[in-house]
């Protein structure tokens, strides 16, 4: 039994890993293109942030400890360029020339890519993106190479927000600019709001709708052209965006999803039965919409390597999809969202209901100063179930997120999430915890 | 229709507030011993560390605001000494002298009360109990009128290392004493072990395991014998438990439930028609052992209050129970629990097994140094259901314990659990949440 896998990242080595400590007599191939596997990609603009620090701290397990130590066969260097399904083959290059391996059970753990606006001049030295730790390796070597002391971030998503907050630190200034006029647009505007004070309080500019229109390069550096405004840089950041790595996919005539994403079973299988597809270049259900989504993080990664290896085991696998529950941090402050948003209910055929409510991070009657937190909280008219919750605050925020993602896993009623024994002590919260004093608000609406 | 309380403060106001705020006609009398109404008992701790902060601050709300404001006939000074059922009346005394009060709907909320081992010296000058905001009072004055070096405290439970902490903040030497050989006994062991540490890097001196056989006051200060040590002292704080306020309700013929709270149904009801129970001196139902249990705290007191206004408003009320979730600061660590412990679960006819993890608090690749988690999580083998979670460590454990916590209110399989979308960002902590980690290894036991 050859059990081949195309990627070598989160979802990838988490799949090669499981199977191959439970099964020690399968062959497990991992062709991975680039010289790099297992690292955290999220903790990239914390390592930028310290020039000191190597990159290759970001490198969970290395690719000797896959090979000699859990006997996996990874090949680095090796790019798939076709998969053949009915020969049950995959081809590809390497440094030694043309390859060809057949599988008896193959997964596609590709990833995603950046993706880059079609303007002039995005190619120019010194505007790069960020996703694989190659693109970390070379922002880093820039910045060291280079006089960098303004920057300009195309895009306003969460990298795009932890990369502002990453240049600030290095004493860059940063601008950022975007078509779209919403800072965060699923975001309660009182809550982006904050974020946006947050961000106009550490320097950040911030030049929404505004079209990029081209960048160029002259004596003084870079020069971002919006409809607007002429932003100088000598560093561009292009972080508008991913988009999932599904060509292989595409090409072998596999079923694709929402944003082109390898459409997936709850088994992660794809629409060919010997062939799986797990991570970011995979679909996966939305637990509150029961629809078909593309939502690219982390931990879902590593949940779905895991149930290929459990599936290709013979156990039987179901998982039940994603919430959306994403946290960043900002300069001060936390971001926390899970669920739908009231648009995106609307969107999906619900009747949904919200409320906004402010508290605080901690009890008055505890030492030091309370700081606020907003919450949002959005439910289902028709059926009281709870939808979606939104936070922002400083210290003691983002991990309140988690009640409301546990609640949707559960399926749980806004009634019902009222109703739940919550934490309480003056250093961590008011006795109704934000999410709370937001259900029962929303309560009354519904 | 006359509504009358017995208690002033969490359950009894929540109650007084909500009744009134929709039943403007109706007469809402609440008869409170003390003069203090409406405070954060569980701020007292951090109250008396700052000599500076007047005790006063703990006031939510004031009694006048009840009176003028809210129109509730508040009587401060009045102490219920009666309740008469049959006759539907209370009686008590006050400044005024003895006093008689009809009702048509009764809510008893008269809290708990400290417990105080039954030895000589218990009743000295400076041997004090911390509960209501004037015993909070009292240990600010006498802290402030004497020269404290050396506290003793007996108990530890989570109100004596909170205390702990407050007086070693007043650089006050600390020892703690209890009979019980086990600090927390109802923790896991490796996690306890933790919170013992930091008592200790803490310089508070542990004495568990003797008993403790008077207090004796000489010219040296206080003097407290145990069966093994004798612990000198300028003040003792006897911690050593509450007890439910029930005299009242035995009197007057109501079922008492666990540990003699006043029995009460999932509106709140006593086993008299006409009178309601809510608060520290009322039972509950447990979420997960489904039977009656005693665990006071201000989160179900205000639930429980509100719960009483809305069913004397006509609404249907079945509030679900408890699930024992409690939350506490022992000078950097934090401490959380909810459900039952492995023990309780056994107790209950439950099959536990549990399991126990090391992780993380942020991802290795945040910045700074990363400290630990542990975390305990106890499963049903028969059923597969989640029964409790117990956590200790320093910044970002105490508000991961409120996940657990919303998968015990859903009734939620560990094999649920481990799929749930916990938030993942690496200043927050590592990919999988230390709940997932532990719900992980505790699936495998199973």
């Amino acid at each position: 039994m050859r059990f081949v896998i195309i990627g070598g990242d989160a979802a990838g080595m988490s799949a090669a890993s499981r199977f191959k400590r439970k099964a020690q007599d399968a062959e497990v191939v991992v062709l991975e293109q680039t010289h790099d596997v297992s690292y955290s990609a999220c903790g990239m603009p914390y390592n930028i942030a310290a020039p000191g620090r190597p990159i290759d701290d970001l490198v969970v397990r290395s690719a000797q400890v896959f090979q000699q130590k859990l006997n996996i066969d990874l090949r680095l260097g090796h790019r798939v360029t076709r998969i053949d399904p009915s020969q049950k083959k995959v081809a590809g290059e390497s440094a030694d020339g043309a390859f060809e391996l057949g599988y008896d059970k193959l997964l596609i753990a590709t990833g995603a890519a950046p993706k880059t606006p079609d303007i002039p001049g995005i190619d120019l030295p010194g505007v790069m993106s960020l996703k694989s730790l190659g693109h970390g390796r070379a922002i880093k070597e820039y910045l060291a190479a280079h006089t960098v002391n303004r920057a300009v971030i195309l895009g306003m998503g969460y990298i795009a927000l932890e990369m502002a907050e990453t240049l600030r630190a290095r004493g860059i200034e940063v601008a950022m600019v975007k078509p779209r006029s919403q800072l965060l647009p699923w975001m309660e505007p009182q809550l982006s709001e904050m974020v946006q004070e947050e961000l106009t309080a550490n320097q950040v500019g911030l030049y929404p709708g505004q079209d990029i229109e081209s960048i160029a390069s002259g004596p003084d550096g870079l020069k971002v052209r919006c409809s607007r405004d002429t932003l100088p840089a000598d560093f561009v950041l292009c972080a508008v965006g991913v988009t999932p790595n599904s060509e292989l996919a595409a090409q072998a005539g596999l079923d694709l999803g929402p944003k082109r994403a390898i459409a997936v079973d709850r088994a992660m299988r794809t629409s060919d039965p010997d062939i799986y597809a797990a991570g970011d270049c995979a679909d996966a259900f939305h637990l509150v919409s029961k629809e078909r989504t593309w939502i690219p993080l982390a931990l879902r990664a590593n949940r779905a390597g895991w149930a290929v290896a459990d599936h290709l085991l013979g156990q039987e696998v179901d998982i039940p999809g994603v919430a959306g529950t994403a946290v960043f941090k900002v300069f001060g402050l936390e971001v926390a969202t899970t669920g739908l948003s009231a648009e995106q209910a609307a969107d999906h055929g619900f009747d949904p209901r919200s409320a906004t409510i402010e508290s605080v991070n901690q009890a008055h009657s505890y030492q030091g100063k309370t700081e606020p937190i907003k919450a949002h909280l959005i439910g289902d008219a028709r059926t009281g179930l709870l939808l979606g919750a939104q936070m922002v605050g400083r210290q003691g925020t983002a991990l309140r997120i988690n009640s409301a993602a546990v609640a949707l896993s559960a399926k749980m009623r806004v009634a019902d999430f009222i109703q739940c024994d919550l934490a309480y002590a003056p250093p961590f919260g008011p006795v109704w915890d934000p999410l709370l004093t937001a259900a029962n608000q929303l309560y009354k609406k519904l």
